[in-house]
C-alpha cells in the first residue's frame, strides 16, 4: 500500500510533526525531529507550514448560485425582505443564468480550492422545478466524489403545504439519493407549524434521513418553532440528526431566553447553522456553545438571488463569525475555527474527521503561526489535500 | 515631459478608455477604440481590466499595530471593554513588539499594496510617550512620500484633561508636523465635554488645523457630544474640516433620532468615519448619506491591542461596510465603494482626487466587471499606481 509522509507539518498547537498517510487515512503522527525514520514511497516536506483539518461547509445552495458566471444585479426588495418575492426573482434568474451543472461545478471548485473537504448543500424541490435540480446536482456530485464529500438536502423552497405535490416530490427526492430532508419557516411560510413538521419528520422517519430546516422566523415565533423541533426530535429519538439553519430568533431574544433555548437545543441534540449574517441578528455562538449546542458554520448563499456576497471560504467565514461575535482572544478565535471544522463534522455526522491517527487525510496547508492567526489572516494561498491527495493549490484545482 | 498612456482601461461605468498621464496627473481620458492615436513615451495595456481611483484609508494607527511581527495574543477584558485598561495593555505590548518604525513601515506597505493611495493615521500623544511616537511616524511618512499621502492626527490616547501636560504636547505636535488635532471621548474619558472640546477646537484655531475626534460614547451621551461638536464647528466656521470617528451612538438610537442627528451633521459639515465594526452598533451609512453627511471609511486598528482583525484592504472594507449595512443592489454596493474612495477624499480634503482629467493619477487596476463586483469579490491581485507610477503589484511593493 502506497505510503506518503507529510513531513514538518505545524499543528494548531504549534508542534511540528510528520504525518503518515496511506489508503486515504492518517496512519501515524510523530514528532518531527528533522528526519523521517521510515521509508515511505513519497515524502512531502511541508516546511513548517500550518496544517489544518479540511473545512466543513455546512450550508450552500449548489443549484442557485451565479458564481463564476455573468453578473446578475440584485433586485431591490419592494417592502422588507419577502421570501416569496425572492423565490420568484430566483426563478426568473435561473432562466437567464448559465446551465445549473456549469454553475454547480464552479461553486464546488471554489469551495474545494478554499479548503472545504465536506459540504452540505440544499437543493430546491418544488412544484416548478420538480426533481430536475436534484437530478443535476446528484450528477455533479458524482463527478466530484474524489474531491469533496457532499450531502444533499431536499429543500422545499416553495413551502411544503403551500406547494401542491411537494410532499410526494420530497419523498421521491430521498429515494433518488438526497441524504436529508429540509424545511422552510413552518410558521411564516406554510402558516402551519405542526403540519409542516409532520411532513418533515414523517419523511425523515420513513427514510431514516436526517433533517436540516431553514428557519428565518425571528423572535417568539422562531423560538416557538425551535421548541417544537426539539420536542419532535426527542420523542422520535433523532438527537444528533436534526439541524436548524439560521435560527435568527436566537439572536433576537435576550441572553436569558437564548440560554434557556440553548439548554433545550443541547438536550435535544439539535444543532444550529449560522453564517454570521451582516445586518440581522444571529445566534450567540459562544453562549450556545457554553450550553452544549453544536453550532456549525456555512456560507449560505454565494452570489445568488438572495444576496451578492459569499466567497466559499470557510476560513474567512470563521473570521466573519468571530468578527460578528466580538471574538478577540486566541481561545475565541479557535472557537470560531471549531465552528467551521469539528463542530461542522459533528453536525454533519462525518466519519473519521480530524487531524488524528485513523482519520481521513483531509487537510489544508497554509502560512500561519497557529489557528488564531489563520482565522484573522485567512491567507488565500493554500494547498488542499483530500484523502491524502493534493486536489487544489493557491485557489485552483490541481 | 514624459507621457504614458494606460490603454484599454475599463471604467466603473463599463466603458473602455485610454488614460493619458504626465507629471503625475491625468491629462486626458478618451474612448478606447483599439489603437492609441498619440505617440506617448510609454503605453501600458490594461487589457480591459477595471481601473478604480486609489483607495482612501480614513483611520489607522500606524504607531500601535503589530501587523507583520510576532503574534501578540489579545487580552480578555476584565469587565466589558474599558478604554483605560486597553491603553495599559497597549503600553505593555509596545515594550515587547518590534520597533515602531519597523511596524509602521509594514503597515504602510500593507495599505499601499492593497491599493490605498491616501491615508489618515492617528498617532498617540500623551504623558508617557510624549512626542516620540509622532517623531517616528513623521520620519516614516517622509520615506514613503512618493508612495502614499499620509495625514497625521495628534491623538490624545490618554485623554487631554486627565493626562497632565497633554495640551502642551498636542500644541507641540501640531508645530512638529501633525496635520490634525484629535480627541477621545470627551464625556466618558475626560469627564468634561466642554473642557475637552475647548482644548481641541482651541488648538485647531491656533494652528489652522482640522479635527478628527474618536467618539466611542454611545446612546444619548454620544449624541450630546456630537451636537456639541456640531455647534462649535459652525460657530468657528470650521465646516468641512471636522470629522468624528466611530460615532457608535448614531447606530444606538432609532432612525428618527439618527436622521435628526444626520441633518445636523450635514448642516455643520462634520463628517463621520466608520469601519463597520462586527459586534457593536455603528452609524447607519445610507440614512446618513441621504441626509447629506460625508461618511468615510477606515480600517481602524490593524492587528493591535484593541482587536486582532484588520488587513488594510479598503476594498474589503467596502465589502464589510456593505455586508454590515445590508447593501445588496449594485447602487448600494457602489455606495459602499464611494465611502472608501470619493467620500474619504472629501473628508480628508484631498486635492485632485478621482478618475478625471486634471486629477492625480492614483489608481488601482484589478479583475472585475464593474464596481459592484469589485466590492463583493475584492480580488487580492491588483496593480497600484501612485502619480502614474506602478508602486505595488499583487500584494507586494514594486
Amino acid at each position: 500500500m502506497t505510503e506518503t509522509v507529510f513531513a514538518n507539518a505545524r499543528l494548531g498547537s504549534g508542534q511540528l510533526c510528520d504525518i503518515t498517510v496511506s489508503a486515504g487515512r492518517i496512519q501515524a503522527m510523530t514528532p518531527h525531529d528533522g528526519h523521517v525514520k521510515m521509508r515511505p514511497d513519497t515524502i512531502t516536506d511541508l516546511s513548517g507550514r500550518l496544517v489544518l483539518p479540511g473545512f466543513t461547509e455546512g450550508h450552500v445552495h449548489l443549484d442557485t448560485s451565479f458564481y463564476g458566471g455573468p453578473w446578475i444585479s440584485h433586485k431591490p426588495c419592494t417592502a422588507g425582505f419577502d421570501v416569496h418575492e425572492r423565490v420568484t426573482f430566483q426563478h426568473d434568474n435561473m432562466a437567464v443564468a448559465e446551465p445549473m451543472e456549469v454553475r454547480a461545478r464552479k461553486q464546488l471548485e471554489l469551495c474545494i480550492a478554499n479548503g472545504t473537504t465536506s459540504l452540505r448543500s440544499h437543493v430546491m424541490v418544488d412544484g416548478s422545478v420538480g426533481l430536475r435540480s436534484l437530478e443535476t446536482i446528484l450528477r455533479v456530485r458524482e463527478t466530484f466524489r474524489d474531491l469533496i464529500d457532499v450531502q444533499l438536502v431536499a429543500f422545499p423552497q416553495s413551502g411544503i403545504l403551500k406547494s401542491a405535490g411537494t410532499p410526494g416530490l420530497l419523498d421521491e427526492a430521498l429515494h433518488m439519493g438526497a441524504d436529508l430532508i429540509g424545511g422552510l419557516d413552518p410558521g411564516s411560510f406554510d402558516r402551519d407549524v405542526d403540519g409542516h413538521l409532520d411532513v418533515v419528520f414523517g419523511l425523515a422517519q420513513t427514510h431514516g434521513a436526517a433533517i436540516d430546516i431553514h428557519l428565518h422566523d425571528g423572535g417568539s415565533l422562531g423560538i416557538f418553532t425551535l421548541e417544537e423541533i426539539c420536542s419532535r426530535t426527542v420523542s422520535l429519538g433523532m438527537q444528533g440528526h436534526v439541524a436548524v439553519s439560521h435560527a435568527y430568533a436566537l439572536g433576537d431574544v435576550g441572553p436569558d431566553e437564548a440560554r434557556r433555548a440553548g439548554e433545550r437545543l443541547a438536550r435535544s441534540g439539535v444543532s444550529i447553522m449560522t453564517n454570521a449574517p451582516g445586518a440581522v441578528n444571529f445566534p450567540p455562538v459562544a453562549l450556545l456553545r457554553a450550553e452544549g449546542v453544536t453550532v456549525f458554520g456555512g456560507s449560505d448563499n454565494i452570489r445568488d438571488s438572495w444576496w451578492p456576497y459569499g466567497d466559499g471560504d470557510m476560513l474567512g467565514r470563521a473570521m466573519m463569525i468571530g468578527y460578528r461575535s466580538g471574538f478577540y482572544t486566541d481561545a475565541e478565535l479557535e472557537m470560531a475555527f471549531d465552528v467551521v471544522t469539528s463542530a461542522g463534522a459533528r453536525a454533519l455526522n462525518l466519519d473519521g474527521y480530524g487531524l488524528a491517527v485513523g482519520c481521513r487525510a483531509d487537510f489544508v496547508v497554509l502560512d500561519a503561526a497557529h489557528v488564531a492567526e489563520a482565522v484573522v489572516s485567512h491567507p488565500r494561498d493554500r494547498c488542499v489535500y483530500k484523502s491524502g491527495r493534493l486536489v487544489a493549490r493557491n485557489g485552483r484545482l490541481c
